[in-house]
């Protein structure tokens, strides 16, 4: 089988998202991945990086963590 | 093996644009490809939709035919 697992980058740490992908798509400003029993997971990231041989997906997210909003003096 | 052929799609077309894709990265405003011999190939596109299972992915160019220039008039 040649699904592939996808881990997500924050910084220089690497987590495991979603196991045995078969198929990913782009959806809104994000992916859609979708496992080998069906199962779909939206994340707000982009391919970094993918190995098919390797079976391993790296994802890096588009949206940073929330900063503090500024302060608006009227 | 795990590798997988892209197609590159031209409204309903589809022509094969590469096989045997072991790496894929972003690269500029496109995409690298690298196949299991270690060939690369670069192509302005994005990722459409890939399926593992199938091994097949599927590219959308990011740039359209050229169009005529603009006449300015000075």
């Amino acid at each position: 089988m040649c699904e592939a697992n996808a881990y997500l980058k924050h910084g220089n740490e690497e987590t495991l998202f979603m196991e045995a992908i078969d198929i990913i798509e782009p959806y809104e400003d994000g992916l859609k991945l979708v496992d080998i029993f069906g199962r779909q997971k939206f994340v707000k990231a982009r391919i970094k990086d993918m190995t098919l041989l390797s079976h391993r997906i790296l994802l890096e997210p588009t949206v940073e963590p929330a900063a503090p909003e500024p302060q608006i003096q009227t």
